[in-house]
């Protein structure tokens, strides 16, 4: 799997991430899976820190996962400790995967004196084998001892799986005269494979705020970011996104959440798009983008049904414009549609109307549209005001050649 | 794609179909779309015929089954018909399309001598091109001329599109030293891709009983055989399900329903079973058998949590035992599931269990089962007495192939 080329999706190059004051972080080479590469990273946050988190639904979620859940409710200025492995995501591994959270957090507490309560772990790689946590705890010293501000980008890469490319995305904003920075990483490259990828994301602000605001802010914007993209549909045991606020910048966001909303907002959707954009196999970049559905559930519903179709994946993947499997992919769907109230559009293309192809499209408009490598789908249902946008890929050979024709 | 190989996993032949007394059928070569080949088949029945069907749930469903729905809860002694055509769905083609269905069976009507009420009309193959119905009507006097009661297995052979081989299926039972007989045909191949291929189904039976009874029988049955069964989770605009009582065998099963719906739920398996032997690209049919849960209802969604996931599709696909991702697609399903009580097998292979993979589990067991070409998933949850099974089959690069690398 390593040999995996680029996907043709990927930005150009790592974005530069600015230095989060009062986050430090370090990588190692634990041994955990993988050989000659790091595969463990360790972010330490001062004391005074406010961590929110979000976390897979999956009833199957991992022990880091539950673990993390216990402990990300909690109001505490002790400072917190994240640390990361790639290569095993300790899934699916009984009560031994309990067990090993619990060593874990006890070696990181004792090597940097923080409350073992205020360390939070994640693993990604292989479900069902035993972790050798060992292998992680042997490197915690070494972790410890090379701290730096700069690590970020580093950690990128040690929490890599399939990724094709390392996933990093900042944005600064400037209140009173002084700056904010908020900067994240991100792995991710299916929606999940449990033994392979899953989606982990970890973002850094300077920021001063509350830890029930950062939560409620981080909930507010999961919605229309990471839980608006799908690779395949299927969700991973141990997706995770923490967001930590070191408040080193002293700007207390709390009253100016417009500004730094938008700002969080830009991060978290940049680096949502580039884990589509790493999407198995992938080879287009599609925003499907529904409105005039009687409410906004009934459009994520329906943006949904279109975004994880294999049929409309597939039609995407082929170039070709095959709007009547968008139309089936809305009547399926379950939400709330009118045959001859529904708009298609692919761009500005107007593709269907009144519950028929346009008189104006054409197919070879429709061929020429598909060619792109960043495509966008709108439906209007004609019903009412809801709204919703998802952004997905396409569904190739190589998802397949990924998925079944490698052993895991 | 009329150069598709003949699924792997079709059955050895066409069955023998008995004659239905009181049911007579034809073929022609109306030229819809296809050349040198049957596209249209009409199916009569007696005066004294009971009709029930059950239909596709999508809200952008076609014409004809709208009309069908109008027409189906209609009790009548008049006789029906049922006229379907393969290469052109008429589905998303506006108030035409509509149009189409009433001049067809206005046609049919004038011919036979039917009400136009009695007509029952199908159309698969393309979606949102204007039906040329001027073509059908053109050959329903050839149609009602030919007309006969050997004709289903021709009419099986009239309502391909996709499918590489045609479906059938019979069974004959006996109450009071007279025999009963059940015989029906069916297509499909994708679990729908609207532009090609649908489900379709025609059951015949010489049993005497009255429609609602007959209805509530057949819309039982659906649940545990055509609803139990996906390809690829895309569900079609025109999926149409008609079965026909025409009474000719004097034998009443109002009262015998035990053994007469044992036979029609055997022949509404083996049609829903040939579905997905056909389904696009399938290489593997798999049986997922769900038990011990909450509900049959929470069996169901975890059972078409595992048989609509991608990554599990693909493992199946590359014979990768990959019990990993049925845990994660458990957890995903939304569905009550503790991942300590949960017991994965590969047929008789105990696989996992207490939260984890089973002591007396190897992986050269795993691999060695996943070689066959039939596959059995079983899933205990543990928590209660909740029970389902769906059937579905692999995803390889031939469904990629078939649906992204050919245009329609």
């Amino acid at each position: 799997m390593a040999d995996l080329p680029v996907s043709p999706l990927a930005p150009a190059s790592f974005p530069s991430l600015p230095v989060i004051k009062g986050a430090r972080f370090a990588t190692a080479e634990a041994g955990v899976k993988y050989q000659r590469r790091t595969d463990v990273m360790l972010a330490v946050l001062d004391p005074g820190s406010a961590i929110a988190g979000v976390f897979t639904k999956s009833a199957t979620r991992s022990s880091n996962v539950l673990d993390c859940q216990t402990k990300i409710g909690i109001d505490s200025d002790d400072g917190a400790a994240i640390i990361v492995n790639s290569g095993n995501s300790n899934a699916f591994t009984g009560r031994a995967g309990d067990q090993s959270v619990q060593e874990i957090c006890q070696a990181v507490s004792s090597v940097t004196g923080l409350p073992a309560e205020r360390v939070f772990t994640s693993s990604t790689g292989v479900i069902g084998e035993r972790l050798p946590h060992d292998r992680i705890n042997a490197k915690i010293d070494e972790l410890n001892a090379n701290l730096h501000t700069g690590g970020m980008p580093d950690a990128a890469k040690a929490i890599m799986t399939t990724d094709t490319f390392a996933k990093g995305s900042a944005a600064e904003i400037d209140i009173d005269g002084k700056t904010i920075r908020i900067a994240g990483i991100a792995k991710g490259s299916g929606m999940v494979a449990p033994d392979m990828a899953t989606m982990l994301v970890y973002i850094f602000t300077d920021a001063k705020i509350a830890r029930p605001e950062l939560q409620a802010l981080l909930s507010d914007l999961t919605e229309v970011t990471f839980n608006a993209i799908t690779v395949d549909s299927d969700t991973s045991t141990s997706d995770t996104l923490l967001l930590a606020a070191t408040g080193a910048s002293n700007v207390d966001v709390s009253s100016q959440s417009g500004a730094f909303k938008t700002a969080l907002h830009s991060v978290m959707l940049d680096l949502a798009h580039q884990v589509v954009r790493d999407g198995e196999g992938a080879t287009k970049f599609v925003e499907v983008n529904v409105t005039g559905a009687a409410s906004d559930a009934d459009a994520r519903t329906h943006a949904l049904a279109i975004a994880n179709s294999p049929l409309v994946k597939t039609a995407i993947a082929g170039e070709d414009p095959n709007w009547g499997r968008i139309v089936m992919a809305i009547g399926k769907s379950g939400a709330a549609a009118d045959r001859d109230l529904l708009t298609i559009r692919f761009g500005s293309i107007l593709v269907a109307e009144n519950g028929w192809v346009a008189d104006s499209y054409t197919e070879e408009d429709g061929s020429a549209y598909m060619k792109n490598q960043e495509l966008t789908i709108g439906v209007d249902l004609g019903l009412g005001e809801g709204a919703s946008k998802v952004w997905t890929c396409d569904l190739t050979h190589q998802y397949i050649t990924i998925n079944a024709d490698y052993r895991s």
